[in-house]
């Protein structure tokens, strides 16, 4: 079916003026495959949201073509989109990663009792085809190991996909980015580079991961008490150090919080994470080693309140309890939208005279995304005709736009796009083909996809200004009032507490509209409706300045 | 009444373990004095609240000892709660500050139409008297002109409270921290220091203000278009900055937002912005001007959604539209909360193909609050016996403690203090008393504390799951329903969208639940309420998993 003149279509379904639930659908006559199925985790403009999905409808409804789905990491805004994507295909997909990926996929898929997901691990410097496509993978270093860049022959042209990632010559499992084969990719020409853009306006190149591990060093060997350390529980090599620091000071590793339980075992098995079993210690029985000798490794890095830092802040942790003089090592940066969170354990802890060192006063932290240098050197390794930045908000995406102008790709090659956008490859050049759709789907409890714009709106509405539920009955043959309107309200000043005259005036204020509209003769519902919610409206905005949602509703008796 | 042995009172009534609504109380017998009267602005823990007060009740009882209330600077977290304060005195406390602090005092009195302030200013280096209180004024600097510390002469010995500040050398109008005054003071003993702890983390001594003029001329010289520069307006050396930037490259300066425009004016009319006339053009008329000879001068660098910037990145602003290639500078830091407001603009801003400078990519900000070097020199200046770190949260308060430790302060003689708690001085040393009444007053829209925890509980819980009222009928004579339930949804799935079985659904759990209570022969409301209410949650929870606030309203007709 595929001729010469059939363009290859590269559209981001997410990870475009966005951090988070990152996909990419790489398309090709009758073949289709994707790169990462991730989510996204809400903020505070999605009250009562779980999770955020792409809108992956394009591929459900093409579902025949797709011949796998590459994983280029472990993180969630990676893989987090699997159990739903996989459910609404309806066909076990064959999912690619490496070894560490799979593990982390395969316990999330199980939680989802997803049955015999066809999981095919990949390995670095690996080759595999997929219908039309040539795929090689290139080690990456980046927050979590076992990353990837992905390397695809198309009929067009090559295209490489960075995943996640960053450029460290001395990374703590010894496993460097791999240079040599990203150029030889290079030489052989790339037509596309869709690269990582996270970190796109920071200057220069970050510190290498090794040089957390010479602080928390310096730190250990300052504490005389308890050492506790929050960190991302994916973050092997973070992990790593700080047992390996725990151990070089003789201190057992204490692990807490469900995700560091889980993922440390699952790297442990796996051999990404070394540790003798007998410096590990069951957080039940630490009770028997003097604090002095223990360090905590716990969840909690983005203030998290439920995790177990801010159960420790708060007191109300299962075993364990902050004193005086204790140490909290906070490994990690607060996500955008977190800062305020994690702000609030650090107080706690300080209150309960926890030593806090954070990343604002201590070199306990490097990103795991490149810096602008880094991005450059990836742009001139690989030397593409035509370049995406993918993976982070648009002023993210302008900035690595700029850095690959200033490095020598044509402006008129270079796509800062949106989600849904495609892009249109042929051996002549690439241009923005139609648009598709893509946006966003809500997980919300068990509900997926009901929650939309207006659910919202609702919400934030009610946050702000609460409700007023205003409840007439009439009689069904007369149409007359029948007793007294009853007012229901949460959220606004007259619910539970404040001025006790408020309810009272509301209420004569019905009564008068209601007796108006009688006399008008009104029998409709609707116009009664519409009558009372004006006027409660009215008189709310009038006496507190708010206004509330007011729902009137008419029954009949 | 005053005797030997009656002991100063210190009690700080806002502004520890938080940034915001400063308010410190010196009483010593029949005088009382407050320094600072802010306010704080709300987060996301607070929806629909318009701006938070201290809890100011212990000063109002003791209206009549109260001499006066020194305002240290003009910004609102020292301000704000003035018109709140003066109303709830019922009497017009003297309210003593420099001439630009009560400028900006005045405008806002104003606007709360009260009348006849007693306004007294007061000037660096001078020296008034209060009640038994003696005063002196020295210069400090800060993020807005004109702030002074606070020096005090008591009956049991000398307290300097330092406001705001920050050790400037090179301060945009030559007034520097009056170093002379504050190390006389010293020499003559301060019994009690109480400092200033927002930037006790930060290592070292930040740039001088002046260096942010020299990035601003750089970044104008590049710009060949229109150039925008957001920045708080009250930070009127910024502005001068600004100003002398766009004049110094041949540009008029445009001011846009209404606290900008506000502030320039009375700095202007007050002789603390200097700027020809010919060079300020008004916003309507910026159409007759070439953009590359325009700087617009604009609120909005926190992010703030109706702000003059906001509405120039959603392109419904008045008279400035973003075009292709013109430069936004956001010459300003996003305040603890903000940052994802700020991202969002400068998002937008991106998208319109403004080229945009902020903080994280240029040097076009610095903190108006001294880092810790300049905290310690502050107490090595001071060297007070007793130490109160204000202004901040707990882990500033903690920070800047250990600093006044290493410079020399004894450990007993510091005190890490909450709101309402009391510091209390005799010529025989400091300790803690009784604590005082302290908290927080909510103002919503007009209602000044009446909102509170229940209410801002039912808001939460509104925006995170939603609301569902049922309405049922029964005849006031038998007991017996009437008619069919009503279920009123909003911010719930059944509500707008999604899963159209589920409301019938519920409908039918509601009947099935209201035949087994008459069954049972209910009739009170309560048990009737209870049992819908219980029966629909747990209805939701199965098949949603969420569990709205559920209202029951049973009507007698």
């Amino acid at each position: 079916m595929t001729t010469k003149k059939t363009r290859l279509r590269v559209i981001p379904l997410g990870g475009l003026d966005e951090i988070g639930k990152n996909m990419t659908v790489i398309e090709y006559g009758n073949d289709m495959v994707l790169i990462d199925a991730g989510i996204m985790f809400p903020d505070e403009a999605h009250p009562g949201v779980d999770l955020i999905l792409p809108d992956y409808s394009y591929v459900v409804k093409r579902r025949d073509k797709l011949r796998g789905i590459i994983i280029t990491h472990g993180h969630e805004d990676h893989t987090g989109a699997l159990p739903y994507l996989l459910k609404d295909l309806g066909r076990p997909v064959p999912i690619l990663g490496t070894k560490l990926t799979l593990g982390l996929i395969a316990g999330k898929l199980n939680e989802h009792k997803i049955k015999k997901p066809k999981l095919r691990e990949i390995t670095a410097g690996g080759k595999v085809s997929l219908g039309i496509f040539g795929f090689q993978f290139f080690a990456v270093n980046h927050s979590i190991p076992d990353g990837v860049a992905v390397f695809i022959k198309t009929p067009v042209g090559n295209i490489l996909h960075t995943g996640d990632f960053k450029l460290d010559q001395t990374p703590i499992d010894g496993r460097v980015t791999d240079y040599a084969g990203i150029a030889k990719a290079g030489r052989q020409g790339i037509s596309l580079l869709l690269s990582d853009s996270t970190n796109a306006e920071s200057p220069g190149y970050p510190r290498t991961e090794a040089t957390v591990g010479d602080s928390l060093r310096t730190l250990f060997a300052e504490a005389d008490q308890r050492i506790i350390v929050a960190s991302f529980s994916s973050h092997i090599h973070r992990v790593q150090q700080v047992c390996d620091a725990a151990v070089g000071c003789g201190r057992k590793v204490v692990v807490t919080g469900r995700s560091m339980v889980n993922n440390t075992k699952i790297a442990r098995e796996l051999g990404y994470l070394k540790i003798d079993e007998e410096n590990i210690v069951d957080a039940y029985s630490m009770g028997n080693i003097p604090p002095e000798k223990v360090v905590v490794l716990s969840t909690g890095s983005q203030g998290e309140p439920l995790s177990a830092l801010a159960r420790m802040a708060n007191g109300d942790h299962k075993t364990v309890r902050i004193e005086e003089g204790d140490t909290v090592v906070i490994s990690a940066t607060p996500v955008p939208g977190n800062e305020k969170a994690v702000s609030r354990v650090i107080n706690k802890l300080a209150k309960a005279g926890a030593i806090v060192k954070h990343k604002g006063i201590a070199d306990v932290h490097v990103s795991g995304h490149g810096a602008s240098e880094e991005l450059k050197l990836m742009l001139n390794l690989t030397k593409p005709k035509h370049f995406i930045p993918i993976h982070g908000e648009t002023r993210h995406l302008h900035a690595h736009a700029d850095l690959a102008f200033a490095v020598g790709v044509k402006e008129d090659n270079i796509f800062v796009m949106e989600n849904g956008d495609v892009f249109e490859l042929s051996e002549s050049g690439g241009q923005l083909g139609t648009r598709v759709q893509a946006g966003v789907v809500y997980v919300d409890g068990l509900s997926v996809g009901d929650v939309g714009q207006v659910i919202l709106r609702d919400r934030a509405l009610l946050a702000s200004d609460g409700i007023a539920t205003i409840v007439i009955a009439v009689d069904a043959k007369t149409g007359k009032l029948v007793g007294e309107p009853e007012i229901v309200a949460r959220g606004v000043v007259f619910a539970d507490e404040g001025d006790s005259t408020l309810l009272a005036d509301a209420r004569a204020r019905i009564n008068k509209t209601l007796a108006k509209t009688a006399g008008e003769g009104a029998t409709d519902h609707q116009v009664i409706q519409n009558a009372v919610r004006e006027s409660l409206s009215q008189f709310l905005w009038e006496r507190v300045r708010r206004r509330p949602m007011i729902i009137p509703v008419v029954m009949e008796v």
